[in-house]
């Protein structure tokens, strides 16, 4: 997440005052260490997903469970709301390697 | 995450066989935990999302900041590959409350 070294930290937070620059850029370094954790938080689901999918398909079952995934997007949508809908999914696909 | 009484535990989870319904059952536990974990993050990283908008806008610049974005586009899609940029995506709008 490197800045251009030319641009002030104005113009690189896109705020209009140096105290909002300020801020800004703190909360960003609040969300860069956000996102390795949330991340970090996905890769860990894509291999369990993974070791589920093979003990499924191995025992004879299929790679997907749908009655599974849809509880997985009520327990989003219940969190966050109708866009969690929307994360859940793409999280499903991530971890179905559909994407 | 509550399953029906009634079906067995083949039947809850897909599986041909009881050692991988055991299996799986187990998983699927791990991934509730790890969603519970992801919500609470991605719930914080929208708090964190709102203040920056906020103060870049009584600043006078405006809500979104499209190169920050590009930034964050990167970040996931060099952490999970190609499928990162779905799930960036997804999370900016939320961040942005535009789902």
């Amino acid at each position: 997440m490197s800045s251009t070294t030319t641009a002030t930290p104005a113009e690189q937070t896109g705020a209009h005052t140096d105290e909002a620059a300020a801020l800004i850029g703190g909360a960003r370094e609040r969300i860069d260490a956000l996102d390795d954790r949330i991340i970090g938080l996905v890769q860990e689901r894509m291999a369990v997903s993974a070791v589920i999918q093979e003990a499924r398909i191995i025992s004879g079952g299929r790679r997907v469970n749908l009655s599974r995934e849809t509880a997985v997007l009520s327990h989003y949508r219940d969190a966050l709301g109708k866009p969690g809908t929307a994360l859940a999914m793409t999280l499903l696909e991530l971890c179905r390697g559909r994407v």
